[in-house]
């Protein structure tokens, strides 16, 4: 069996592995559904429901073989899952009404945030400077209007105005992990093609969650006044700058304290985790999406506050060994600078490292569960497909012509590097279902949104780079 | 004010951050209290709350700088947390009805039941051979036989027959955690009493596991008939040999068909970890503690499994400078050698350090929180506390005799080495209450005998190990 599984794999028809996959679904919805009798005890189910989604996200990460990023796959996989009732199969439906899962999720989007944040860092945006945030002032101005009060309107006409800012809201985020892999991916994370890219994508994140905080705080009040938008701006203004300057001033004596007390490996990833924790809470009680106050602290936390921590323990093992065995000698001497370089990064990234176990195991129960939202039945109606479609066309466009703004670069490849959407224009159609901004409709057509722009940029931005 | 504390710091009158933490508890809970009521969002609350956990629980992890393992810190601290209201502090009650993270404490523990699996070797438990398998047996039988059938039922006539069976059986406990922490920070992991310790630790935590699916399930059904017995041991038996036989035979493989899906990190975490999830539903299933799942689930896992996945990047990047700069001339030959020898070795540890933060995660929880479930008001009766030292002694001696079977060694340092009963001990505690088995007095003795052994043994170990 497992042979047979092998050779599916050696011979190039991967595609394959999809029909399989479906026919073993379907059988094991006659196991499953057995089980799912038998045991009542819910924490018991919870565990076998995480690890479900887990190995299930990690099937639907195929579509990386396909060089389109592995996000994508477990969107699709979870509208998959979300609909397979619509044919009888509602094995899958326990999902959808779990509270633990759902905490799990919020968790693990949270937890995404911070380590965008971490990623992030102050000092490399001002290099890419000023071009970066023209970039990123146009990618969120041109596709915000065009969706919010031009084609949103005219194509669906008589919702409530707070639905078409959820929708220019969400049509203007930029997804810093899906560009990043792509030109990753591609070998090309050097260009300044891409560092314009990257840092845009940057402050779209941040102009991004700002317009989330106010359509939000607009969806709630009901109303769009001036006083609450300059309230909410204030707020995520002075939150962000506030928690950031209170960052540089107090997060290396904070760490340099804690090391005091202990300098384990456990300490710091605690001291992470809980300045992640306690920024998404406050972020909460003043209004804000937890998100930004992750965020936040991701971009307050540096490597430098962990320097009185101990390394990880690989570290410390190859530091000995380089100590006791490289002599001091000229060709020596380039051996010992190069295995320093090595163990200077890991030991900066150790934070990184430390967070991304929580990751794996979190955020894919945020992207399952989104997907599984989406309701296909929406689409009987041919109209909202058509809007989808429209909307799409609107939402490559508006990003494309941020590019033009790049200055004395290729230009397409900045555009294009902009379209991808990804987890955070779901994030953003996530909370405006939540609020009960978004209806069924406009909430799939999001959907649908975010993964055209996150399927076709890949391929064109292949394209414009191999021709460079 | 940080000048302040680190003065206190490097002063050596350490026992005022105590004083000064708790001034700090009885402060905050002004700032607290508003929060709490402000705030009704459920799971934003959850987030504040998992980072106070954590953070409470890194403090009192500061009994390690007297000699002491975090363990005991955490629980103590959770007896004090839960314990405030008695003193008008109630800020931390809600943390008592927070369903979720009732199911993270759970979850905790399952993660560490799973370390500690992952940790053991089936290969290496064969080298200290019967010497340790008869220590085991002794140290499992002389408490059990003690607690269950003699003291117990003296000192606290009337009680059920299951209560003395649950007081006996959580007797029965090693740490294997404790016990390896005590010799490591001693520098004595190496010797042969420490070998034996260990192995014995392994066995016991197996033979413990079966006498906890026993009572278990007596206290569930409600009578002890030789069937039920046999019944559950074969259960147990067979899982366990049935799983690692199995795990031998197919975990190669599947490990090998997922890294032709997926080389990456992500695919070997998510294969660990639902590997632990999925084995302990399954034992849930089957009506044995999911953590006995989690346990079978990491000694099965061996890192040969993983062996086709990618290995941490930071053993690529060495690698990769070994390669480049290192001639094969002698002295280099050396410098390879031990350079291999390191990447080697954390290539096989890779995926405990990926499990590793998910504990750091999740670990305190369950340790706080099983420290909350103790009322100190049932010390008001001071035949309490005499029953809890009476009940010690006896779980120090039961465990102490057992050395005297270790053969040609220090009896003194393997009888000491077996006392600590640590987070196993707290498991049956935890589960006897969960099943209604254990009233808040028993309860109590039983974290009371879990707190004076972990406490006793790594004093008398040191001054034996010092003395050799």
């Amino acid at each position: 069996m497992l042979k047979l599984f092998e050779n599916i794999f050696t011979q190039k028809t991967r595609g394959r592995i999809f029909v399989l996959s479906f026919l073993a679904l379907i059988i094991g919805q006659k196991v499953f559904a057995s089980v799912s009798t038998t045991e009542g005890h819910g924490a018991s189910m919870t565990l076998m429901w995480i690890a479900v989604i887990l190995i299930i996200a990690k099937i639907a990460g195929l579509v990386e073989k396909f060089g389109q990023p592995a996000v994508l796959g477990e969107l699709v996989m979870g509208v998959i899952l979300g609909n397979l009732f619509m044919v009888g199969i509602d094995v899958f439906e326990p999902i959808k009404h779990d509270e633990i899962l759902r905490f799990l999720s919020e968790l693990g989007v949270i937890i995404l945030l911070f380590q965008i944040g971490l990623e992030s860092n102050i000092q490399e945006m001002r290099k890419v400077g000023g071009r970066a945030l023209l970039v990123a002032i146009v990618g969120v101005l041109a596709p915000f209007i065009l969706g919010a009060y031009m084609v949103g309107p005219w194509l669906m006409p008589g919702l409530d105005q707070t639905a078409y800012l959820f929708l220019g809201a969400a049509l203007t985020a930029t997804s810093v992990g899906i560009t990043a892999r792509v030109f990753k991916d591609l070998g090309k994370l050097n260009i300044k093609e891409a560092q314009i890219v990257l840092g845009a994508a940057v402050f779209d994140d941040v102009f991004g969650l700002i317009i989330l905080a106010i359509v939000s705080a607009i969806a709630t009040v009901g109303a769009v006044s001036f006083g609450i938008v300059s309230t909410i701006v204030f707020k995520a203004v002075v939150f962000l700058i506030g928690s950031i300057a209170l960052g540089a001033i107090f997060a290396s004596r904070l760490g340099k304290f804690l090391s005091k007390v202990h300098t384990g490996v456990g300490m710091k990833f605690t001291l992470a985790i809980a300045f992640c924790l306690l920024f998404a809470y406050l972020a909460g009680l003043i209004g804000l999406a937890p998100i930004i106050g992750a965020f936040a602290a991701g971009l307050v936390l540096d490597p430098v506050h962990f320097r009185n921590f101990k390394a990880p323990k690989m570290v410390l093992d190859v530091r000995k060994v380089v100590n006791n065995h490289i002599r001091e000698e000229h060709d020596d001497v380039v051996l010992r600078t190069e295995m320093n370089k090595v163990i200077d990064h890991h030991s900066h990234r150790h934070i990184e490292d430390l967070i991304e176990p929580i990751a794996y195991f979190l955020v894919p129960i945020f992207f399952i569960l989104t997907g599984m939202e989406v309701s296909l039945d929406t689409f009987s109606n041919p109209n909202i497909l058509w809007v989808a479609l429209i909307i799409s066309v609107v939402a490559i466009a508006g990003k494309y012509v941020s590019g033009y703004f790049a200055g004395d670069v290729n230009k397409k490849i900045v555009g294009i590097g902009m379209i991808p959407r990804g987890e955070v224009g779901l994030i953003f159609a996530a909370i405006g279902k939540g609020l009960g901004v978004l209806n069924n409709d406009l909430f799939s057509v999001i959907i649908v949104m975010v993964i055209l722009t996150t399927l076709v940029a890949p391929p064109l931005l292949a394209k414009q780079l191999k021709s460079m």
